[in-house]
């Protein structure tokens, strides 16, 4: 089984170990005839010189396997007619809790309300998670988990899913109820992918739903959010905070509104790193799959986008 | 049954109907002859003119209930004779959780270390809770309750107990092993009482036992630590920060360095308030308890002090 490394050569290092540890029988190839390849593993980044790969001439190809979850920049590619799996790496879904939990925890308790300034505030407590509401958006796998842990912790969780998806101590509420789910969120925590439905979901008039001071916890993708519109919220007093990890451009400019707005918090796209240990198992099962025949994981529904 | 309400004044209005309301059989007083008193409800503060309250003509009450999970400033009162009684609310082991892991998450995920800056620091990734080592001094309510918290989110959990109490999942060592303990602790966390064995625990000999880097959250008693020496320690670089509720005088006084200091962050002893809601039932029972001469709940041995 030849394999074509198709992501960008500075993580070489980093996945080349773990994949071909956790697949021993293929050979992971730098570059190569495309009619050459059983199957590609695919980073976004690829071709480094910034043009659009062409999937056209990667005839014997039988999957292309994503190394990361979100696949909105490939999905759309109209050469890929090949078999596109994403990544869904048990290491990047513990990342995922532990971020939307440690941020929703800050948000929770209040922990920016104590300024160093010698004052002693303790009038104010915090009521316990049992009295809040949180909103978890996109009941996938990383929405699922992300809402299980939030339910261990005792908040009352909501989540919204397309799909009508359930899970134990949540309530899920369908498509046509986003107002509602909305109206629910004190802390709104966002695991959608970047879809032609999700694009400016959080415009104006839905962020105006939202109840006074809530916190929006943004660790899906950037195109969810109306920028405009948040930061006009946030200004305006209505939203208390945002904790940002996606972005609509990646880096965010350094000169971008968001980083000087004290009632936003950023983060470099950190919320689920993939990491090799656990993701190149993932990888490696797929790929024998595929050589076998067999139905594959994760795979992208291309009408969907996801 | 007579009860005198021997708390603050300020406190009445917030306690006196969750207290009736839970036991409603009660006559629930604010002053009246100490010799036709049943009981007392006790918190720190009354007598409001800094008196220490005489607990000897207080004849008949079978029972002093503390509103306070600490009770080291009655302990010490060679006046009580009566059976003393902890409060252990089952909302103030919930609200020590949720204080305990979102600083325990805030250390773990570095979220101190992404300044708001323009620059995009996506390069240093943290490990996976699964690799973060956690220590938590003290196995009582509070101690196992944050513990199993901490195991649940995947952490490292390393338990010291001078009763050597198990915990699922967490490795609890005993007293000796102290220095075993620290040295495992990325994260600490003490839920400590102030005994005469833990007071200065953390001394400059202890704090050098810790990882360089580690975080102290202290959510027990302000007297476990030697204050020098954590100020010597965070400022020379071997601590990476601590977390401060409670501290040897409170409200802490607006000109002591723990205020100024970048490496310490202070909240007003707000890490578990007693919930009158919650609490109130738990008061009932024992007042129900004492009155039928049953076995008491929480009850303190007065030569432990805790």
């Amino acid at each position: 089984m030849r394999v074509l490394f198709a992501a960008p050569a500075r993580q070489w290092d980093e996945w080349a170990p773990a994949l071909t540890s956790a697949c021993p029988e293929m050979e992971l190839c730098r570059d190569g005839a495309p009619d050459s390849f059983d199957a590609l593993i695919y980073a976004p980044g690829y071709p480094e010189d910034g043009a659009t790969l062409d999937f056209t001439p990667f005839t014997r190809a039988r999957v292309v396997q994503s190394l990361w979850a979100g696949v909105e920049r490939i999905v759309t590619n109209p050469t890929l007619t090949q078999p596109l799996c994403r990544m869904v790496d048990p290491g990047l879904a513990k990342g995922m809790v532990e971020y939307c939990l440690g941020w929703a925890m800050r948000a929770h308790l209040g922990m920016d309300n104590y300024p160093q300034d010698g004052v002693w505030r303790n009038g104010v407590v915090p009521p316990l998670a049992s009295g809040r509401g949180v909103t978890v958006l996109g009941m996938g796998e990383l929405g699922r988990a992300v809402s299980a842990a939030l339910v261990a912790l005792g908040f009352r969780v909501t989540g919204w899913s397309q799909s009508g998806r359930q899970v134990d101590g949540v309530e899920v509420l369908p498509g046509q109820a986003l107002p509602d789910a909305l109206r629910r969120a004190e802390i709104l925590v966002s695991l959608l992918p970047d879809t032609p439905e999700t694009r400016n979901l959080l415009d104006a008039p839905r962020l105006s739903l939202l109840p006074k001071g809530a916190v929006i916890i943004n660790a899906g993708r950037g195109t969810l959010i109306d920028e405009d519109a948040l930061l006009h919220a946030l200004d305006s007093g209505h939203l208390g905070h945002a904790i940002l990890d996606v972005f609509r451009q990646e880096p965010l400019p350094a000169d971008h509104p968001f980083w000087a707005n004290p009632r936003v918090t950023v983060t470099p796209h950190i919320a689920a790193d993939t990491r090799p240990e656990t993701a190149a198992p993932v990888a490696a099962e797929n790929l024998r799959r595929a050589m076998r025949g067999e139905p594959l994981l994760h795979r992208v529904d291309l009408t969907r986008g996801y």
